[in-house]
């Protein structure tokens, strides 16, 4: 019986159209920043990718900048913080490339259900008013950029309010405004969900991840929405247009190309909502064999891929080695946590601290059948049973 | 007629074992941090890329941190400066992702022919000494942390003194001591001439880049020779042992790996003495149409594959596209400067001023025949004639 992958989230496969731009790419000698007939052709790969980027998070290319990874992105991001006028924070779910430079201890924005935590959007809009010291002195400083995802990676909610991560929207939370900029983590958005920002619901950046498309991994890019050039981390050559020197990933940025064009295609043509209808599918099969599972977010506005569940005293670390043995990729929390397997941050930002550590992620791919998820709900069923015997 | 590339060091064909990895790599579902055998699968791929990078520069597995290029590795490195008690400073000499982060303006350690500048190399002891102040405060801190290259990118001049970058080599130019750590370029060495410091010979840190020597281009690595591991820049999934977050470029590490296991071979088995034959050959071909060219550290030691000459009244820019559309790709000055052709900064800086506007580079490959650079030499020689004739 082959293996079935339902770790989509943390990764998913190459898309044909990726590995063929690849592979052309393969035989494009040249330095794009070398003048000569193979340089400039070199550039033309990067120069058409960065078009194709820039069609599925509808921006201009210009607004483009390639980086190693969204984790490089983020950083990048975080780096313009005094531009912004002050601190860095990130929500308390958003992933480690924030988390690790946040400056304040934000609120969730999130409550258990996945929906919109009123009270936790009061007090936020208070942080960010009041401002947040730093070790050195008592002076309080304004956050000023902040860190949100359009759609979580271990939970799959989205933003409330439409799935728009704008200040403007959460400032709609309460009177008055209260000014900050954002950067949204679309990684888990994009090539899912259309990703369209108009006017003044435009965060101030995005960032955005190759391998979470269908792209190769090792490429990210930052998506400038500000009038202003991102002030370079890394300096040298001048590449990017002086915002992120270093010879370009050529190979690698052609296949990012290639898999956004065909994830921008495949959201356009609805393809997502099949794979939404085998989310359901799994979940009723799942629910039908546990009345303990909790499903996070169910009824929230969630990405049609992705299922998060726990089942209290089943640790979600046994669940992703039980199912890894009996054939299926499934994660616990985060995938991008170098083999630290522990409770769900996020689920315990959520106020779901008491079944966090029991939780699993099932994230689906535009490949799943009805029969991987299917026997996916068998075998799970079957190690519950098994579980369920021990634990009596 | 088919074109010649005979600009290698600007970045050079992938090797056939980098593709053939490159391909297998595709196949491979998994992202490096997940648990699960997709996961264990890809970081094995990572792993053995680490070990065949090690093995080419003679280190440890766990001293290599892969990186997105050598300029974010060149960063990587200076951001340790403290940890080296005090500044940083780049020979005047380097690439830019080093000149770009310097603090002070060291002189040239080489004279105009290549050689060691013995004034040069007392000033800059001298610099060392007496440290540098910065623009907030009168105070003087010591360079503690200096980049050089084993070998220079433009000339391909090797570091005197067996070819090593190392303080105690450079501190033996005068008596006594003066403590600094180096980070080494090796981007342009590695894979054309052995990579072996032994013990008190060893820079801090090197610097290495994979399109270099046959690997796909944005993929580097900061081989950290120091008891401890560096500061990240970049945080969130702590990958590569917390070195350096950010899901790895699997496809583009296992090129990585596999391009660097070639190199080694190649270049173990003596491959490039042919090369330096034909570097000669051309050398002495171009020697014999033109009684002004200077070839730039031709006395020197040499990369074996490098070719810098200037001739006097014609510009190195109009020479590069005369010979871009003879056929022939080759550059001015340092290839990544996003397409900025300007004077060689490497050239004025080592004294040769008059003719840094003047000279071009022409770097052969393990490919490269006899054919090649006799045709280059001949079209040399008749666009030398045109333009003499103009300007007569």
């Amino acid at each position: 019986m082959s293996r079935v992958y339902l770790d989509h989230n943390a990764t998913t496969p190459l898309r044909p159209e990726a590995r063929e731009a690849m592979l052309a790419a393969m035989d494009v000698v040249g330095n794009p920043s070398s003048v000569h007939a193979e340089g400039r052709a070199a550039k033309m790969l990067v120069e058409r990718a960065r078009a194709q980027v820039a069609e599925l998070v509808e921006c201009k290319p210009t607004q483009v900048v390639f980086t190693g990874s969204a984790t490089e992105a983020a950083a990048l991001a975080v780096a313009q913080k005094d531009r912004h006028g002050g601190r860095f924070a990130a929500l308390p779910t958003e992933h480690d490339c924030f988390l690790d430079w946040s400056e304040a201890d934000l609120p969730s924005l999130f409550d258990p259900q996945g929906a919109l935590n009123a009270a936790g959007a009061t007090e936020f809009c208070n942080w960010i008013v009041r401002g947040v010291g730093d070790a050195h002195s008592t002076e309080r400083a304004p956050v000023a950029l902040v860190a949100m995802s359009a759609a979580n990676s271990e939970t799959g909610v989205m933003l409330p309010d439409a799935r728009v991560a704008s200040n403007t929207n959460i400032n709609a939370l309460r009177a008055g405004t209260v000014p900050y900029s954002v950067v949204c983590d679309i990684t888990q958005m994009a090539g899912k969900v259309p990703v369209a920002y108009d006017g003044d619901k435009r965060p101030a950046y995005m960032i955005l991840s190759a391998h979470k498309l269908g792209g190769p991994k090792g490429v990210g890019a930052l998506i400038n929405f500000t009038a202003d050039d991102p002030a370079p981390m890394l300096r040298g050559g001048g590449q990017e247009m002086g915002r992120r020197s270093g010879t370009e990933n050529v190979i690698g940025v052609a296949g990012f190309g290639a898999a956004a064009e065909a994830a921008h295609r495949d959201v356009m043509s609805g393809k997502w909502a099949e794979i939404e209808k085998l989310r359901n599918i799994l979940e009723s099969a799942l629910e039908a064999s546990s009345n303990t599972t909790i499903f996070v977010g169910k009824d929230a506005p969630r990405l049609p891929n992705t299922t998060c569940f726990a089942t209290p005293g089943w640790k979600g670390e046994t669940q992703v080695m039980q199912m890894d043995l009996a054939g299926f990729a499934i994660s616990a929390g985060s995938a991008c946590s170098s083999g630290k397997v522990k409770a769900s941050r996020v689920l315990t930002a959520m106020g779901l601290g008491d079944v966090a550590a029991n939780a699993v992620r099932v994230s689906l791919g535009l490949e799943t059948t009805e029969d991987d998820v299917t026997r996916f709900a068998e075998a799970w069923a079957q190690k519950l049973k098994k579980h369920e015997a021990r634990a009596a």
